[in-house]
């Protein structure tokens, strides 16, 4: 035994290359922090969210981009377009209209949706479904015109009733399928698919029609904590076959960023540079492997 | 205002014949004292749990249930066969051989089987799933002579790793139209499939082949409790339609009976003949008019 490592240890490997830091992994980051962290690690590319480029304002936002020298594989979110018609309804649209041109500017391809959970009172799942791809096809001109892929995010089925509608990768690719994947797409985040039994006939047929707009990674262990939204964990830390998911969606052709997205509490209050490098850390060793 | 009720309030209405109470929804009352809070209430059916009849053996509980006059819905549970070959999983085959016995001598047509999670630091989910098969196909036989149903419950996706790698009524019926109708089923229990963008077709396709064993009730909400197993509800205090699920059953062609099947601790710490009051009421309003 010895107290010193072999020089060998030291060496630390770059990034891969197709690794993307989402933002809400840092959570508590304002944006150039998270811009300044991501490109420290050697990451070459970041998932946004909408909020923290609010706050600097969409001009700056860009600019920050710019010299951050980051691609930007995403920008989180769009959706929650559940709402009957009405003027909730339409400010809702409107947003979404709002966040295509964010994430245009922002030069991401990709403007993630969250359906949306029932509307209060209602127990008409089958209708807040319907008005998802509705709102898409009121949206969907306007993506493609901005260059832009609305990409339909299906969540864990535990979050269908306050969440998102969307629930399987089948059924997203059932309404982006009516639009096309030159403007329409989908998620395949393994937190919300991993469990699917249909998991790989959907990676499969999304691959076939060019539908994978965004893979996402992170890890599902239980028991899960008293918010659900919060039971994410770095990839190798839970229960995901990180190697069989990933095998599945290279088969399936996808080329583009794997972004790193976690929720969880206890990493949020961790410093943010010990969270991109851990998350560095395991996505070397437990996803890159598999791209 | 007066703060007498009129006559007419006073009339209560016979439960549904199809009911039956699910002793888990009264888990802490003992096996005699479920089956007289059940009978009093006038419900005519129960589904039983093996602890409570393992408590005063097998022989006083096949007469305690005939002096009951009731019938037995179902016995829950088997199943917990995601185990690889040795020792365990030797031995979790034995007790489901047990439970098909227990099941026969009380009378009861179905052995409710929850497949089990993920074994201990596995991954693979697939062979965990093999592995359900396999196990029904060891014990199909026992069952078919002993005349027992085993009705797969598809659980959840969120307990897909711990609990049950059985997560939709779809794949429940690719194991068990391997085997027939004949001696494998499947469970349509509202609070795990509801959610299912493919329920309508599923039911259809389960109703269609004769597989329906069991059809249990209880609502979903939100927030989820500490203890995800503990968050189901009474029918109608959730987001539920049990109008749209019981039209889908009764459509598929099932008229077996009905159980309301509650896991929740403050129903557990409510006085359980209040509890069975309860139920009677909930499902007399929210499922009764449908079936």
């Amino acid at each position: 035994m010895t107290d010193t490592l072999p020089a060998a240890a030291a060496v630390t490997t770059a990034p891969h290359p197709r690794l993307s830091l989402n933002q809400a992994t840092i959570k508590y980051a304002d944006l150039a922090t998270a811009l300044r962290l991501t490109a420290d690690a050697g990451v070459s590319s970041i998932g946004l969210w909408r909020e923290p480029v609010a706050e600097v304002g969409l001009e700056t936002a860009v600019r920050l981009v710019a010299d951050s020298g980051l691609r930007v594989s995403s920008l989180c979110r769009g959706g929650f377009i559940t709402v009957p018609e009405g003027p909730a309804r339409r400010a809702a649209i409107d947003d979404n209209r709002r966040a295509i041109n964010e994430t245009a500017a922002l030069g991401a391809p990709t403007l993630v949706l969250v359906a949306g959970g029932l509307p209060a009172g209602s127990r008409d799942l089958i209708g807040a479904r319907d008005r998802v791809r509705d709102a898409i096809g009121e949206l969907a001109g306007e993506a493609r015109a901005a260059g832009v892929t609305l990409a339909i995010e299906p969540l864990h089925p535990m979050y269908a009733s306050d969440r998102a509608v969307i629930s399987t990768l089948g059924q997203a690719l059932d309404i982006a399928e009516q639009f096309g994947a030159d403007v329409v797409g989908v998620v395949v985040d393994t937190f919300h698919v991993w469990w699917d039994p249909a998991l790989a006939a959907q990676v499969a047929r999304a691959g076939a029609g060019g539908y994978i707009a965004s893979y996402q990674v992170c890890d599902w262990a239980t028991p899960l904590p008293t918010d659900v939204l919060l039971a994410r964990h770095y990839p190798g830390d839970g229960v995901i076959d990180f190697a069989a998911v990933s095998a599945l969606v290279q088969a399936a052709g996808y080329t583009g960023d794997v972004e790193v997205e976690i929720f969880n509490q206890a990493i949020w209050d961790t410093p943010a540079a010990d969270v991109v490098a851990r998350t560095v850390a395991s996505f070397t060793a437990t996803v890159a492997p598999h791209l």
